[in-house]
């Protein structure tokens, strides 16, 4: 059992959620917006953005260092489906530009369903 | 030491903070929405909202493939806590219906205060 | 491959990007507020905020048991680069009060760039 945790561009969430059930996963939390940078690099959005004076992207640039806006989804899947997984969340998630995200894959010990109080694979709903 | 991670209701927050204190732990970390679908389980306030519509519960339906609003707690405990605690949010979120939620138990390599740099499990305010 | 995950005050939160930043640590997520508890501790803002009839002081320390706001920054980082990175937060995090936070080192699998597809180490942007 694995932790699947992608950080995505916040407009590729729906899409992403979309491909995971065309893979037959189904279970996922999203969180809301959070904010990440990786090296130096921006999103397009932000940066034309900015160009337009638009407030909230000229706010995110003004502040060094700066990040940008994505948002993390996590996934916990039995260790055999994390590759389908993490393919996934590639193929929908890229694009021609740099910023596209990074996914990371962590251990996992156990899962527990709340209404049962049941353990292991069977209660992941994949 | 392991981080034990529950995606509980909204509504059940409160009544899980106040279980684990009574069960003796007190340290925890709540994120605020976070949006999650198990396999097709629907929240039975929103689909009720929807009947009535109810414009935030509508929005939520009326989206493919649906997430529902959910909240995140983190518990840091030392390994010998991981029973209760498990057991505590089991009992505080059990209601009759589907939806009740998840937990899951991370490994954790390791707890540092910084105030004074310390680490281990006496750090961990349980 | 770790992941070095942080709780630390709000107001805390730009010297640390800078101080990682300075130590070569570029890479980061941030959530937006999260709600938190130690063994008791207040931050001394809400405490005071609370006294002067700051509504929302007031909200936060009139439930019980009681969260304050704070944040949580995540950082996957080289093994060889987890003791730089905590003393980094450390240092940039201590005050004369209790609520500094804490820091928690999580083992972390593996990570993948999304846009290249390769893993391991060179895709972390540190």
């Amino acid at each position: 059992m694995k932790c699947v945790m992608a950080i995505i561009r916040i407009d590729k969430m729906n899409e992403t959620k979309r491909a995971l059930r065309d893979a037959g996963i189904t279970s996922m939390t999203a969180t809301g917006k959070v904010f990440g940078r990786g090296k130096g690099l921006w999103d397009a959005k932000v940066i034309e953005g900015a160009k337009n004076d638009t407030p909230e992207a000229l706010e995110l640039l003004g502040k060094e260092p700066r990040l940008r806006p994505q948002r993390v989804i996590q996934i916990v899947v039995p260790s055999n489906k994390v590759e389908t997984c993490v393919e996934t969340i590639i193929e929908a998630n890229q694009t021609p530009g740099p910023g596209d995200g990074k996914i990371f894959v962590l251990p996992m010990g156990e899962a527990i369903s709340v209404r049962t109080g049941e353990s292991g694979d069977a209660v992941l709903d994949i």
